[in-house]
């Protein structure tokens, strides 16, 4: 069905701050969830609200978001046990500002738990004219490059950068698929590609169920491999747990940098537009129409769905929130 | 044939110094190629001379490294056409000093050609107990994801932390071949694997000829496409050629931060070795003996190859530059 986004946040506030969660909290986290709902990524939208009030229902209530250290380059912060998607919100934020004074701002995130979409963060920092580099470790569910133990988040890198017309966003995750995909292919039954994942004893499957019980593979290769393991470095230095075990104790690096450090803003975003130009109008490969560049549909979508003000919700997922209202 | 290292680099300072190069940034390169090939990677080692020598005697001479600007968290470096052995030393180095100073350091360095292997700049800053990433575009020889125009670089990124046991170092090409593995296949007759490259119609092609002629594809389908992407635009910020024509104007950036904004270093150091252990003692996938982390062995060929106090040179490229030295 379609909502419309007030009707949309409206419910998710609702759900959540009945579990515990702070009203102006679970305004942020409504905004990203119909933020990613809009450029095209449903399962990142209202269906997560379920996710979250599983996890907020097994936890102690969360404490406030503390910041630990800070100088006018860097700060750590303590999330509190409060989900990413406020925490960092809070962290690029505050890395924003850093930047914003001093012209860079680097920033840990401890204590919290669940990410979003990575996209969304640096975003906020291109739309400032800074640029952003995002990384957030996660719950133990892939293994490392040549291993077969769940050891790694699926670990998702972001890049943003200020653009002529709008920001070049990078989001990519570094494991072979996410946990989100494997739980939709078991529902629906459909098997796992080759690669995806294996089961507890370390075999190949193509069993979805056999995949969530034993470890999805990293993406890439030897390369994707150590990009995965990069991540979950900064996520210790960031103050994350070494093995996620459990939903909770998530590291979360950033770091936003103004670009007139080496640049003057305006040549920056001309040049690049100018190689984005180029890269646009190369000569695509066989069976594409056009070389397109990366996150631009998404912000397409998300532009679309702005104008439309309204957002679409599986109908199973929508009776699900309903029954998850305090009132029902 | 075996060298010994002051031997190996006596010879390289000889013919660089004979095409205009200063002595002490003949040195430089040197003890680059000598430590590449040490650390197990022959192409990257002294054959790399051959490559330098083209490149110098096409080239008007170098100007000085210039300073083009400077504060306490960044610097941009003008490379005055000094090739990227050179300039990148010198520009983690200053990213080093930044560091060491403020906290941070950001650096810049453009008009400059050829970058060496990534993992030697990184390592140094490692080394000194800092966190440094790395990137450097480079000439077109890459077709963007979904294209089939040469317009990207190789384009490696270098991720390296201080470690326990000495320095945890990343190293990664977005590029699905390098340019010196298709020179190599096609000398030796060797088929490229599939997705290696497409020839000047962009028709997917195993002949190493004419993949040289028309464009390497990209590493990692759409995700390794991004990050090639984030590499040529963080090159352009750096201040190289959007596209990359010739051999001038690469952009290298660097940033290098100190982990103790986020983290002692001591319990860094004593958390990532927690983490690598329980990697490195995880099980293997089929056919693995082990689980790798990433960039050990080449640390460990190094260390060998250091108490050897030899590297083995090919007799063909030994001869060669026995042709190219200015008394024969």
């Amino acid at each position: 069905m379609e909502l419309k986004f007030e009707d949309a946040k409206a419910l998710a506030v609702e759900i959540l701050t009945s579990r515990g969660m702070r009203p102006d909290y679970a305004g942020i986290v409504a905004d990203h969830l119909i933020d990613a709902a809009i450029a095209g990524h449903a399962f990142a939208g209202l269906p997560r609200v379920l996710a979250l009030v599983e996890a907020l229902e097994k936890k102690p209530p969360a404490r406030p978001v503390t910041i630990v250290r800070e100088d006018s380059i860097s700060a750590v912060i303590d999330g509190g046990d409060n989900n990413g998607y406020v925490t960092s919100v809070i962290g690029v934020d505050k890395a924003i500002d850093l930047a914003k004074g001093s012209g860079v701002g680097i920033v840990g995130v401890r204590n919290t738990w669940f990410s979003g979409r990575l996209a969304y963060y640096v975003e906020r920092a291109a739309r400032l004219d800074l640029v952003a580099f995002h990384t957030a470790s996660s719950t133990a569910r892939v293994a490392p490059y040549g291993g077969i133990d769940a050891l790694f988040g699926t670990n998702p890198i972001a890049l943003a950068f200020p653009g002529k017309d709008g920001p070049l966003v990078i989001d990519l995750g570094t494991s072979a698929a996410t946990w989100g995909e494997l739980l939709l292919r078991k529902r629906t039954g459909r098997k796992l590609d080759p690669g995806m994942a294996v089961d507890v004893q370390g075999q190949p499957t193509d069993d979805a169920a056999a995949g969530l019980d034993g470890a999805i593979l990293p993406w890439g290769g030897p390369r994707g491999g150590a990009l995965s393991l990069a991540v979950q470095v900064l996520g210790v230095l960031a103050g994350g747990n070494t093995i996620v075990k459990d939903v909770s104790d998530y590291g979360f690096f950033f770091f936003v940098f103004n670009p007139e450090l080496l640049m003057p803003i305006n040549q920056f975003k001309t040049r690049a537009e100018e190689l984005l130009d180029i890269v646009r109008t190369s000569r695509p490969g066989l069976g594409a129409e056009r070389v397109r560049i990366p996150g631009a549909s998404s912000l397409l979508r998300r532009a679309q769905g702005q104008v439309r003000g309204t957002l679409t919700v599986d109908d199973k997922v929508y009776a699900a929130l309903q029954n998850l209202r305090p009132q029902s």
